[in-house]
């Protein structure tokens, strides 16, 4: 397995850890783009939003619960979440991951520039 | 109730539905950004992310797991969710909602600018 979130989630690639549960594990991006970059990811591999089915539905609003939770915990009370799905959604490392960014004003709209 | 995104929930206002069940209601963006915007809100009134509870974790997959669906539909398979929280977080219309954006190449990472 050559997937580096997973061998974050593993332990085996280092992180800055803010939260992980039986389902999820959040940690700081390494190149963030705004005063708070958090990546939550789950915790088994699913390359993108494409390779889920309906029955994970049970789990995936646990993202967005972990997300709303931790941008609380960092003080957070504006924010934005991005999933970016597929190389031509901007998708870079084919781990499922939801962006938790803020602590600056955030102008652009959508980020469609 | 003066919330845009309730009336079209309620079919008092007009929008291009493209999707509702029990839980959600996707409808076209009337000022796309993208070949492929839409929007799905919650059908009732939840302002932002910030006001779910835990508890909501229970549907808040669907809106995921909708998105996921509506995309493969548009034949898109690469494409971008964004879900805007607060002032800060560029939220415009204060009922809870996830852009699906897609239908050409997304080049900003984060739509931080």
């Amino acid at each position: 397995m050559d997937c580096i979130f997973c061998k974050i989630v593993a332990g085996e690639a280092p992180a800055r850890i803010v939260y992980r549960d039986d389902l999820v594990t959040a940690f700081h991006d390494l190149r963030p783009a705004a005063p708070v970059h958090i990546l939550i990811v789950p915790n088994r591999h699913v390359a993108t939003l494409n390779d889920l089915t309906p029955a994970d539905e049970t789990w995936s609003g646990h993202l967005l619960e972990t997300a709303r939770r931790l941008a609380a915990e960092q003080g957070l009370t504006g924010y934005r979440l991005v999933l970016n799905v597929g190389a031509e959604g901007g998708q870079s490392v084919f781990h499922l991951h939801l962006h938790l960014v803020g602590g600056r004003r955030l102008q652009s709209h959508l980020g469609l520039a």
